[in-house]
């Protein structure tokens, strides 16, 4: 098989220990399925910031521009919280996002059978919730001006959010292929009672709309979709919104699988290209314990393997291999009801192995 | 008694019915404790859309100016939804709330225990859930300038957020104060990692915090805070936030009680002047069938009268008498576990009035 490059990245936290483990994942499917993968590592984050002075050095930058994929194990830390904002980790990943053209991150929010019983909401309202969030990732609120300026009232500060229509086309068009292969439901999330972005992106969602006669639309105000997460989880199916809508919704939407130390997500652009992650943080509380839960990094393999590689077999494989351990029994403390029969992270990353 | 001026605005969909009952126990409360009212009705929202040609006719905001206290129902309705901008509901009610000085929504989200089974939280997850979102609601991306124009990607639209010292100021004195009469915890929900208004907001929180040393603050990222909410409600009190977090953050509060039917807020400016009304919506899918859920808006009254007119014993009265009613198992449709035995509108209302 052809030799794919997959640009490394721990990061801070429990970075590094997710990311060994999936890295033992990766080498494991070169020998069952004969794929061949050339791994490079690089400093990103806090990390990056104490040892090279900048959250997003250069050639950390150049290693993941020349590669297929990206991994990535989690950034930031309180540390580097009060830092100068170009000396910041969400500085280098916001930086990231924008210089890899990353304008789509997708963020499965599914049930796993054995967890229910994790999430704070009754186990029959969740029953069948299997939801992604497509959240446009590099423009609105984010990206746009930002400064502060002396006011008749005191100093303020300003930001700016602004979207054009090319940007909102391509996520919808995104958004409204994946709900093309799942069940043919797009909801679409705007503030259109209120924001002018909101007006121009639902527009844009209608007009794209007509390209896609199959899917049905519907339009749900953000506070309204905040509410509707939360009764009704399981009528939802894609969820397709602005940046600072979709960074909100989407949290809330993992928070309520019970499910987040096992939630992958990926961050597309154009082409097959993408960034791979898990939806948890870097979790400093519990780093350099061996104590983490490394099933979301794992699946965040499967993941490049379907979007950006094509080997649904490979992928298949892992998630079902991840399915088998936890049918088992194994946990780690993270996802354990009695944690004195915790498991640590290399030794589910072996489990996990073992079963592909 | 000093004769107290209310100016009541019914609105659309349910409003007028609800407002109706909320009025007879006012009338009660005339009786019972000797105080004096006098109410005046406007037009405002859809029906003034209809009768005047616009949401918030001159002489509906001259009569709240006028008045002690403004009691809103509910407004709008999918009729006026594709309406331009100025021809829409929401614009009448972002308008009252700039001319009234409104710059404060507090939103008490609490759980009613004979209501408990309606969340779809677990019920040892809700226990002792008793929150308020006080939130920004005059200042931010609601009211800075919007527009669209040309770009080199097609056209483009534009929000922009502004705050100021003077306006984060107030309402953190405001929340602070409020946290002071509870349990003396503030959470102020952000995105500082991100946004400039949300570091001025962030430093202006920790600057006035000096003048509450008794409260202790902490800092939430709003995506964390959306999943906080879910997974730890009760460990919140006090929350306050900007306009838009706010819009988001206290209905997904509010959806959590389970208890939406029953939840009032207060919408207040400098002195004792505030506008109430219930959490819920115009919902035109009941409205004119008597079915509605008055309780929201009669316990809007009984905020007034604590936060206005500092009625205390009939406020008192007011949410005894609710509870009363409640805890003899009568229900309207919506919080009915056996629909068949549901009450309508009026017949709460009465049940209501006759505990008084
Ligand atoms: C760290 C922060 C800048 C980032 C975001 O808001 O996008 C994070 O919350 C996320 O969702 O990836
Ligand atoms: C109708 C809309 C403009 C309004 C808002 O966003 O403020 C509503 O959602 C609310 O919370 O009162």
């Amino acid at each position: 098989a052809e030799v794919k490059k997959i640009a490394v990245i721990s990061g801070d936290g429990i970075g590094p220990e997710v990311i060994a483990e999936a890295e033992k994942v990766l080498k494991k499917t070169e020998e069952v399925f004969g794929y061949r993968f050339e791994t490079e590592h690089g400093l990103f984050g806090g990390i990056a910031i104490d040892q090279k002075g900048t959250p997003l050095p250069q050639d950390t930058l150049d290693m993941c521009k020349n590669a297929d994929a990206v991994l990535l194990g989690a950034v930031g830390g309180p540390q580097w919280d009060n830092n100068p904002k170009e000396l910041r980790p969400e500085t280098g990943l916001l930086g990231i996002r924008k210089a890899l053209g990353l304008f789509s991150n997708i963020r499965p929010a599914v049930i796993f059978d054995c967890l229910k019983d994790a999430s704070t909401l009754k186990p029959e309202v969740l029953e069948g919730t299997d939801l992604i969030v497509v959240r446009e990732l590099t423009g609105g609120i984010y990206f746009g001006e930002k400064f502060r300026r002396d006011g008749d009232n005191g100093q303020e500060a300003v930001d700016t959010c602004v979207y054009n229509v090319q940007e909102i086309e391509r996520i919808a068009r995104q958004a409204f292929e994946i709900a093309r292969t799942r069940s043919k439901k797009l909801a679409s999330v705007d503030k259109a009672n209120v924001l002018e972005t909101s007006r121009l992106w639902r527009e844009t969602v209608i007009r794209i709309s007509a390209d896609y006669p199959d899917v049905e639309l519907e339009h749900v105000l953000v506070d309204n979709c905040a509410m509707q997460l939360l009764r009704r989880p399981s009528s939802f199916d894609v969820i397709v919104t602005e940046n600072m809508f979709g960074d909100i919704l989407s949290d809330e939407a993992a928070m309520l699988t019970g499910s987040i130390g096992m939630l992958s997500s990926a961050s597309l652009g154009e082409g097959a290209f993408g960034l791979y992650e898990p939806v948890h943080g870097s979790a400093p509380d519990i780093a350099g314990q061996g104590a983490a839960n490394p099933i979301a990094t794992i699946l965040s393999v499967a993941l490049m393997f379907r979007l950006t590689f094509g080997y649904h077999d490979a992928a298949e494989a892992i998630e079902r291999a991840v399915k088998e351990v936890l049918d088992a029994g194994h946990r780690t403390g993270d996802i354990a009801v009695d944690k004195s029969t915790a498991i640590g992270t290399t030794a589910m990353g072996d489990l996990i192995v073992d079963a592909i």
